[in-house]
């Protein structure tokens, strides 16, 4: 019998009803034959509840207790999990994270998962039962309760479906899976069948989120094949999977929009060696991720320089830049929120010539001036006009006739 | 440094606000040169909401997922408190009752504790924290969590406090102490400085709720000295501790109603041997506790036998009686609801005569008759109509001069 490791997130179990239906889906793929291990994560908004109480008793709330906090939630919904299962007639036992053997580092809120002992799954296994795991949490080398960060049960279900060599690893979610664009902007959006890791990492990174970037980089890594797909329906979602050359015959697989990110500008900064170094070191130690670096050719030894941060950042990142002009003698820091980015991703752009003229061609058709423009190996991203990003989007989806099934 | 165990319960934790008063008591007690262990139940109703919740998954949801289930309660205010602590400068840890070595047997939802392996908890003492420990829960020899029943965290608190040789052990909570009687009926009830723990045992199977009565036995038993108090007011409470001499000097130290039992009546029961046995062990077969019998005297071969149950059990022990009435040859059951216990309880009794005659004068004054009686060594507990009995209680405190201040 083939071992599945299947995945269901905090909106999959927001209530009991909802629970004995997950329930019921299990039992379904073990009457198919299959071993199974399910991990889930905290019911509904139960982990933003439960930080909100710590921020009510505590400004700074210590991270070991935090831990110790958020754990309860999945602690409450793997039980009421395995319940279900029993109260239909099946064998099922919870475990948390470090009954499971997920070992951590010491890092409290963002632990890594540093090995997986198994032993006690396989035992529960190997006596007919469905082994509920808490996702998100584990046990950190010095005996302490750990949590993996948001997204976390995600890495954990990975994790269990490699050491435990699964046959696949299902994430069940509230969404049907990775569409060629986000359907509420481009109504004829296409699921897309099978992606490949990277795809599903640049389409992450640019406004797609359907599954965490970290878990997604992890299955990849470690060969874990992966189906995105939707708790409330049957349909076959989309399966991330190590790239093969059959997927560098589509030339776009999907189209992004981030609406999440801000442009900021430093006018007239004195061009010469240092300067970018001096502009973008305190924003590193801030932790600011900056995302696109435009800067414009000198003129009269002077040039502009415009970067995008997450919206998150933006009034740090003004505050760190206004300290910058000063010491490197530039003349004014502008910000713009009204800014989109809208990027085509694709393996297939590795082998293909013209992606990036037919992007720019598509929007140009249609009046979109593009500001900023940057691009990976396989992704071409453009800031644009914020209320021009969905016409950008049906544009450019239109123009990669993404609408059209697949051959 | 003396070592002072505190535990407070449920209504003491209920929203953010009281945890940060609760743990600004603790630091309170901190300063005053204390080690300090806080044992801490659920917040507010948490417990009775979980249960609802694998009430909605499963019809009977199997204990050894609810005691993973419930024990998350205990988690999130322990992890709360800690937090609320450390955000007034103090230095605090949470432990789960299996982090803080509270060994158990197997028997899930009404878990006995075994031994209580105190060294995490003395190694975070010894590095000056104040250690925070979820009660109510617990490691079974199996290594499963497990959890000690309603009223657990009472346990735990004593458990800690004699496995830790502590100097006390406070109960908070949201009564003030022990009362002679209850202060909604009488108004001019006393709090009870000391009480031994037999005459709390007393009062508390005989209605008066403070504390849990296996807790109380325990304390009794390891010699560990328990500080009833409340959680919302600096005033001493009730101490209970072993019996000493002193003690028996009052006559009466309290009397307690209790409202919630029923009286079951099987009439024309042939009078002959083995027939109280026929009708008394399939009611102990179906765990339901059997508290006052009486039998009248026979005529005719035939006698009627009375016996109180608690309310919740009327209907199954109604339902065994009838088959019994039938097996036996006896000709009726009857029930009536409308009773009310009233008990005196003080280990003065065991010196002093005439306790009962005063009682029974008492009662007769107000013209209120009483139906059944019975004994111990330090309590004499007569039932009465059901709407009598806060008139009996208030008649009682007055004739044993409960008001007066204690010599």
């Amino acid at each position: 019998m083939a071992l599945v490791v299947q995945k269901y997130g905090g909106s999959s179990l927001a209530t009991p009803e909802l629970i004995r239906k997950v329930a019921e889906r299990v039992i379904r793929k073990k009457e198919e034959g299959h071993d199974l291990v399910v991990v889930v994560s905290a019911m509904g908004k139960t982990t933003d509840d439960l930080i909100r109480l710590a921020e009510e008793v505590a400004e700074e709330p210590p991270p070991r207790e935090m831990d110790m906090l958020l754990s309860s939630g999945e602690q409450i919904s793997m039980a009421l999990l395995a319940m279900a299962i029993q109260d239909m007639g099946y064998p099922a036992i919870s475990l948390t994270g470090p009954q499971a053997g997920i070992m951590t580092d010491t890092s409290h809120r963002k632990a890594r998962i540093l090995e997986v002992d198994t032993s006690r799954v396989r035992k529960e296994l190997s006596e007919g039962k469905i082994v509920i795991v808490a996702g998100f949490q584990g046990l950190s080398t010095e005996g302490e309760i750990t949590t993996l960060g948001r997204g976390g049960s995600d890495r954990t279900a990975v994790a269990l479906a490699y050491a435990l060599g699964a046959e696949g690893c299902e994430i069940y979610t509230d969404v049907e899976g990775v569409f060629t664009a986000d359907p509420r902007i481009v109504p004829e959006a296409k699921k897309i069948p099978v992606i490949s890791g990277d795809e599903m990492l640049e389409l992450a990174s640019s406004g797609a989120k359907v599954m965490e970037a970290r878990s997604v980089e992890f299955a990849t890594k470690y060969g874990v094949e992966v189906h995105v797909r939707s708790t409330f329906s049957d349909e076959p979602g989309t399966v991330i999977k190590r790239e093969d050359p059959a997927m560098e015959k589509v030339l776009v697989r999907g189209i992004a929009l981030d609406t999440k990110e801000a442009k900021v500008t430093i006018r007239r900064v004195p061009d010469r060696p240092g300067v970018a170094a001096a502009i973008f070191s305190p924003l590193a130690d801030a932790n600011i991720n900056v995302d696109m670096i435009v800067q414009n050719v000198s003129q009269d030894g002077f040039t502009d320089l415009s970067f995008t941060v997450s919206t998150s950042d933006l009034k740090t990142a003004l505050a760190i830049c206004e300290g910058t002009k000063a010491r490197v003698g530039a003349e004014e820091v502008t910000a713009d929120e009204d800014v989109a980015k809208v990027s085509v991703v694709g393996v297939g752009m590795r082998s293909h010539a013209g992606v990036a003229a037919k992007m720019f061609k598509a929007l140009a058709d249609e009046g979109i001036n593009i500001e900023m423009i940057t691009t990976s190996e396989i992704r071409i991203s453009c800031v644009v006009r914020k209320e021009q990003g969905e016409r950008a989007v049906r544009a450019l989806h239109r123009a990669f006739e993404l609408d059209k099934e697949p051959t």
